[in-house]
């Protein structure tokens, strides 16, 4: 009897998913690759639906990187769109996956298993928040979902959770024409972010005439007379709005993973090697439903991010293949657009860094973009945060007009090589007119806190 | 008999200079600094001169940092205007200086000296380059001679040399109304660039009109029937211009310093070591007449840049006082913007590659600068150069409509931390659609170099 072929089963088509199936087939074009989908759609960009609800006339289509045509025909891969996979026995190396089309169930068994379920947005379990109106922005059908609320008109928007989502949407609504109020239960907007970067979104949300609460916990929705959301409850206050956004978070999908036994991280979503191999030898996962290893930390963290699944996709599925590739990790780099701002992060916040053990120091200074003798440009803040007895950089932010997530880029790299202030210092970084002044915002702010650590020339 | 307070003496008053002097006086408020300076003219950001000739209506005064008065008053300067110093006895601490406007020339005794004395424009010593109508632009008195010749509307320019300061005026005098003809002998514009990042210039220059003939020698300048230039003659044909801007390059001011018996470098700049020391214990260099350490090379090389001269002045002046500070060194970091291109590098080209014992592969690639997903952006050429057998990133170059000048700071950064590809494929990089695409053009040349160099993952 003829040796059957190896089968490789990947679950979930998103991001990670996809990343690691089409990996396995660039690596061994023989290789049976099966990936069960419980969606319709695969392989789209979630990152880019702000920008694109912003716009009217642009489909929402426009974010699929690859189509399940494309999949099967171009990459050869085994998809099964509308397939959840419901057990995992890792002994026996089978899993039972539904058809949900066709509500029928069936044996599948692997050789090797890539886990990319994804996470899913936090729901408020508050009542109202069923009604029509209320929505999240996680998958594409969310996505549809908002740009069909907005043509019906809605006049004042109420977004709950003022992070990345929540800002990005702020921007996005206020361009649509709604007034928007943006309600927090953390004491700031951007929790965990330092004062002086919050405080620079907020002159632009108030310049943008954007309300902001924060502080405030969401009691209930409340229905108008037509049955759809009217308002916003909260343990302050009363807030009219037709359309609800909630962006409090996302969780990891991880009940199928913890079901079969496989380690669940401190962080809550699946534990994995540097290899993105899970407890179980034969299983890898990647992407929103698993752990990073942070080089900052140096240990396990979770951090969702559609590039970081990426890399971890294509690692996982090379891994399950045989080969032996490691994840260096992540640092945390994150930005997003708020109106005229760009704001960006890298490495650990204040905070976490505080958490971690460390004796965290901080600095932030404002410069302009390009030179004083050249036009334009606006100013650019800095803030950086470093350990105080060593000197080691441990994180930064970077907001304004123009320059700012870039140069985020430089933390992010000095990051990864464990720099410390004084290396920063030392950058040789670009100096002309239209792009920098001769020292670098970055490199002002590094000069600054060099006078308040420790092993610093 | 009181010891008589020691003397720092700094020759040279432009970046470097003031920023040795300054240093010195900020670390200890009675120091007495004494800085000759040959021109009138102090600490100005000559870099800044050609978006200065693009603003009819802008001084030329604006690009300067501080006044004489400024030093003086504000921080307490010693300051010395139209002094030039002719020679320098280094056994005997002492230097002779002429004051150029009294005509008369003293001794100066010195504890510690910093010699800041600058570069040069080179000047082609063919027939007709001393005619009216022909400048170099170094200094702002060069900057202002070229305005004044702009006033009197020119029609027609030719540039000598296509480098960064070729580039830039070809820019500035077609914002400016002439017509422009570039001439470089070398076969190409930008000599030592990557011809792929050559090529994108080119168009540049060829959609907005810019006449460019390279592999041509100037044989001489002819003047007009009014005694001013009125045509440029090559081996290789005659150009019409009525005004003739040289920037055929700069070399190193070191002939008092040579005179004095200090060590010049095989670059032909003063020898300088990390701590900016001269070959003589007591004299420090710094700026565009020294050496630099270059990282990658890990040893001297001569790149002037104000960016540069800023840090080791600031470096020689602390440790003319007794610091112990050393200078990390540069990864030759530049960039310039043409038309509506930013162009920028950093680290090794390919040629000195070579020269240096390398097994250079360069790998280029074109990016849009944003998600796809996300409207506006253009394309950026991202050029990488890495050492074949091991893997070690050398150089870089990126050219591009936006965020190329900013994306040069990844390379540099990752040059300062002697970063392999693998190491840059490994970076966390800022992902958001109006910033940057998923794989930003840095990771996707990183991606791609990886596949023909040693170690990599």
């Amino acid at each position: 009897m003829a040796k059957r072929k190896p089968t490789f089963v990947v679950i979930g088509g998103v991001a990670a998913g996809m990343s690691a199936a089409s990996q396995i087939k660039r690596r061994d074009q023989r290789a049976h690759v099966m990936v069960f989908e419980r969606g319709h759609e695969i392989s789209y960009g979630a990152c880019g639906m702000p920008y694109n609800i912003a716009d009217p006339a642009r489909e929402m289509d426009d974010l699929v990187v690859l189509t399940p045509e494309q999949a099967r025909t171009e990459r050869g891969i085994d998809l099964h769109l509308d397939h959840e996979v419901n057990r995992l026995d890792l002994a026996g190396h089978v899993l039972m996956v539904r058809d949900n089309a066709g509500k029928t169930e069936r044996h599948q068994e692997f050789e090797a298993l890539v886990i990319a379920t994804g996470a899913r947005a936090t729901r408020l379990p508050l009542p109202g928040f069923d009604l029509p109106g209320v929505t999240v922005l996680r998958d594409l059908a969310d996505g549809r979902q908002l740009k069909a609320l907005l043509r019906s008109q809605p006049r004042r928007a109420a977004i709950i959770g003022a992070g990345y989502i929540g800002m990005e949407m702020a921007h996005v609504l206020r361009e649509r024409g709604l007034e928007v109020v943006v309600i927090e239960k953390m004491p700031q907007i951007l929790p965990g972010w330092h004062a002086d970067s919050v405080s620079v979104v907020e002159d632009a949300l108030a310049r943008n005439r954007v309300e902001v609460h924060t502080g405030a916990s969401v009691v209930e929705a409340q229905a108008g007379t037509d049955g759809k959301v009217a308002a916003v409850v909260t343990d302050a206050g009363r807030h009219q709005a037709d359309l609800v956004l909630v962006a409090t978070g996302v969780r990891p999908n991880v009940t199928l993973a913890a079901a079969a036994g496989l380690r669940i991280g401190a962080s809550g979503a699946i534990w994995v090697n540097q290899y993105q191999q899970t407890s179980d030898p034969t299983v890898w996962a990647a992407g929103d439903c698993s752990e990073s290893y942070h080089r900052v930390l140096r240990k396990n963290t979770w951090i969702p991010l559609g590039t970081t699944a990426n890399k971890q996709g294509r690692i996982a599925g090379a891994n399950a293949l045989g080969a032996n590739t490691r994840f260096a990790g992540i640092v945390g780099t994150a930005g997003f657009q708020v109106f005229d701002l760009e704001v960006a992060r890298s490495g650990l916040t204040l905070d976490k860094a505080r958490e971690e053990g460390f004796e965290p120091v901080a600095v932030t200074i404002r410069q302009r973009s390009r030179a004083l003798a050249y036009p334009g440009g606006g100013p650019v803040q800095v803030t950086l945060i470093a350990d105080g007895p060593s000197g080691l950089l441990l994180g930064g932010e970077v907001v304004g007009s123009e320059g700012a997530a870039l140069r985020v880029n430089i933390l992010a790299t000095a990051l990864a090589a464990h720099m410390t202030v004084a290396d920063l210092q030392n950058l040789d970084l670009v100096y002309a007119p239209p792009f920098a002044p001769v020292w670098d915002p970055v490199l002002v702010a590094a000069n600054q806190l060099a006078k308040t650590v420790g092993r610093t020339s």
